[in-house]
């Protein structure tokens, strides 16, 4: 609806109402709008727009509209928005931007903001390093509460928050972090050194993301201080860039637990040919992998073609063993991804997984055998053989899917890729070697 | 280490040098260490912590603890506990309480807490009425910037943030916010009517908890009013709750996207009999239902004894099959959920999945054909029959995966119900009757 009326203001040229109507909004919503627009409407939009929203509704733009938008302003124009956007974004910027661009951008830096920007551009990806932003507020010990509010009112419009303080001695060394809300309840001539907290949580540059993002939920802080390895401030990372990361680690984990190569693309905006490239490694893998399940059937060929009725409960049994160990493997590997589940517990969770499996194993195989007997009607030697398999192979598929998690974190590596298809694969060929082996044993 | 220290301090009985440690730390470190204590040392500590502290490490213990705690306490501590607590804190304790402990707290508390705790106890599990909380700062339009400011300082201390003020009217009516910031870096005699922003952006008390989640990634802020149906302020909630909320949603989704029935409980501290129900009642379904895959089996009998070599490929491609619907379903199930998808998106997700589904199915089934000429050597008529079947059912298969979640999210179901295991036990089926139909037509 407001989307309409701004619409409106634009086809009947209505600029000034246009750009009153725009400052009232939040630049979220702004970028949303002027993305939908085509290309010379929207950079006469943007135009439009106070400058300090411009710097606003910029940093929000897919890097797409960020490149047309770097093409078609003035030098002058592009000086303002990148002297004004926060560091952070500045490089989430470059690390999309084609060449030219980036050479463009950093032609109009300075040359202190240029190695600046290089040695940003350098920490790894999913790094703490690489999520963290220079505009914080920096406040020395010896500050009064007064000084330091006068500081941070003279400094704040340009800080990412000017809501925590982090107080530094002269080789920028962290030494404490002070609140704003403990300067605003103070008294203003108590020293800052005073009502400093000094037990403060921090993460360091090359610290991974999944970490960072465990602290601050741990926590419920609203920014963290990133120090190198000599303890100095070198940034930090601020609570809306962490809700991000926490939903993007719990997409990257299930797109490697549906046997996908991970990637950050947006759905919509990904190709045909980048989405099918993400499919296709494992699903070849496991294809080849199902031909080996696939061998042992032959192997028991002479005795499926005495006792034809077998073959019937391959698909139960299969997918049973598959559904089991795949829900014990989903629940380890979030488990270990939201930190509920460590692996000194390891010891523990095999114990209670079997006990699970135990329970589970035993109710299934009891329906199933009912099932056998009353609908199926395939006799007692055949309804024993598949219970029995049944019971068995939920305990081996458990074991397996609560296993392989735990191991792959004691490996490093992630534990997310030992999910329902590989487990699958794995427990439908273990599946059939039970299986054969009791009906070996039992009906012959 | 530091948990060495503090266990060495009780030991020694240094309770003096003990209470300095701990009011340096961190109110989540301390609750942690306090957890691990036997019960009357753990009452011991709690006791030494200054009064502010306490509450806000109470606030923190696990539901176990807190009951424990509130049953070996005065009813003088636990009133002043009760004061101090937040409102969202108390209503998540009284939530989990037992009955006796819930009858204490509320005996304790005045007529008018009763008659709040009684409304925020009815709002609904995962709404936004359920996560906020009634400690905000509110302000007046016609207030000065230093009025507020004398405001926030007076009454600043108890509330959950007061970095983000809320402007109401004499009817609560939310007029606007202002910052906090905004306050600091203004002059101290503007009007709060001349600074406050009126394009707010607010939930209502009976949004789900994931509208509250992606509307704070949206906007990255800090807070969110939470307003009733008559655009009254009800309270507000924090970003540090919609941290834990964005990750419950997700874990919420993976169990369901595996066939379980989603608990909010920890993995350790669930029981062996609540792990185990958990599982049961999906398992059992596709159990019974994976029997219908199996009766596809036996009506194709002869053909299976004539060509023996079919039963080899069965595994094969019924893993093949539920992969490729796996990965379709939880790419839309996972895009519906972070609203990178919605339903109006729906034709265009088909078309693009329909297009990789040829990609995927084409390249599987040359990857096939040459497999079972070259190393399984079956024979041009049977190797045509499984790669035909392999491309089909591909296509099959991320149909029915991309279809399945956009139309439960169009019924109004949870999209991650349409997940992994049910797309298996489906695609097993479509398998068998493509591979038995295209066997009969090519072979025969």
């Amino acid at each position: 609806m407001r989307d309409d009326r701004i619409l409106e203001l634009i086809e009947q040229k209505k600029y000034i109402d246009l750009k009153n109507t725009l400052t009232e909004m939040n630049e979220v919503d702004i970028s949303e709008i002027i993305e939908e627009l085509d290309h010379s409407t929207s950079l006469l939009v943007f135009r439009i727009l106070p400058k300090d929203i411009a710097v606003e509704v910029f940093a929000h733009f897919s890097p797409e509209k960020q490149a047309q938008i770097i093409n078609s302003i003035t030098d002058k124009e592009l000086k303002f928005i990148l002297d004004e956007l926060f560091f952070d974004d500045m490089i989430d910027m470059l690390e999309e931007m084609p060449a030219n661009i980036v050479n463009k951008i950093l032609a109009s830096s300075s040359h202190e903001e240029r190695a600046l920007i290089n040695q940003f551009l350098k920490y790894p990806a999913h790094s703490a390093g690489s999520l963290m932003t220079i505009e914080y507020v920096e406040l020395k010990k010896s500050m009064t509460v007064k000084q330091a509010l006068d500081h941070i009112k003279e400094t704040g419009l340009n800080k990412e928050t000017i809501y925590t303080c982090y107080v530094t001695d002269n080789n920028k060394k962290l030494k404490g972090i002070v609140s704003l809300r403990n300067l605003v309840i103070a008294d203003s001539d108590k020293l800052i050194e005073d009502i400093l907290h000094e037990d403060i949580i921090y993460v360091e540059t090359h610290d991974d993301q999944e970490t960072v993002a465990n602290t601050f939920k741990k926590y419920g802080f609203m920014a963290l201080p990133v120090v190198d390895r000599e303890h100095r401030l070198t940034g930090i990372i601020t609570f809306d860039d962490i809700m991000t990361v926490i939903e993007d680690e719990a997409t990257e984990d299930l797109q490697r637990m549906a046997a996908m190569v991970p990637s950050e693309e947006s759905y919509l905006n990904s190709g045909v040919f980048q989405l099918a490239k993400m499919r296709l490694p494992w699903l070849l893998i496991f294809m080849l992998g199902a031909s080996v399940t696939g061998s042992i059937i032959t192997k028991f060929e002479s005795l499926l073609s005495t006792y034809v009725v077998l073959t019937m409960f391959i698909p139960m049994l299969m997918n049973t063993g598959g559904n089991s160990g795949n829900q014990s493997s989903t629940l380890i590997i979030r488990g270990l991804a939201t930190e509920d589940v460590s692996l000194e517990d390891a010891g523990k969770v095999l114990w209670k997984e079997f006990r699970i499996s135990l329970v589970v194993g035993i109710v299934l195989a009891t329906v199933n055998f009912a099932k056998n007997m009353l609908i199926d009607r395939v006799g007692l030697q055949v309804s024993l053989t598949v219970s029995a398999t049944v019971a068995l192979i939920i305990v081996l598929a458990i074991m397996v899917g609560g296993l392989l998690p735990l191991l792959a974190k004691k490996l490093k590596l992630d534990p997310a890729i030992m999910a329902g298809p590989l487990i699958t694969t794995l427990v439908d060929g273990l599946t059939l070697m039970v299986y054969f082996g009791l009906a070996s044993v039992l009906l012959i």
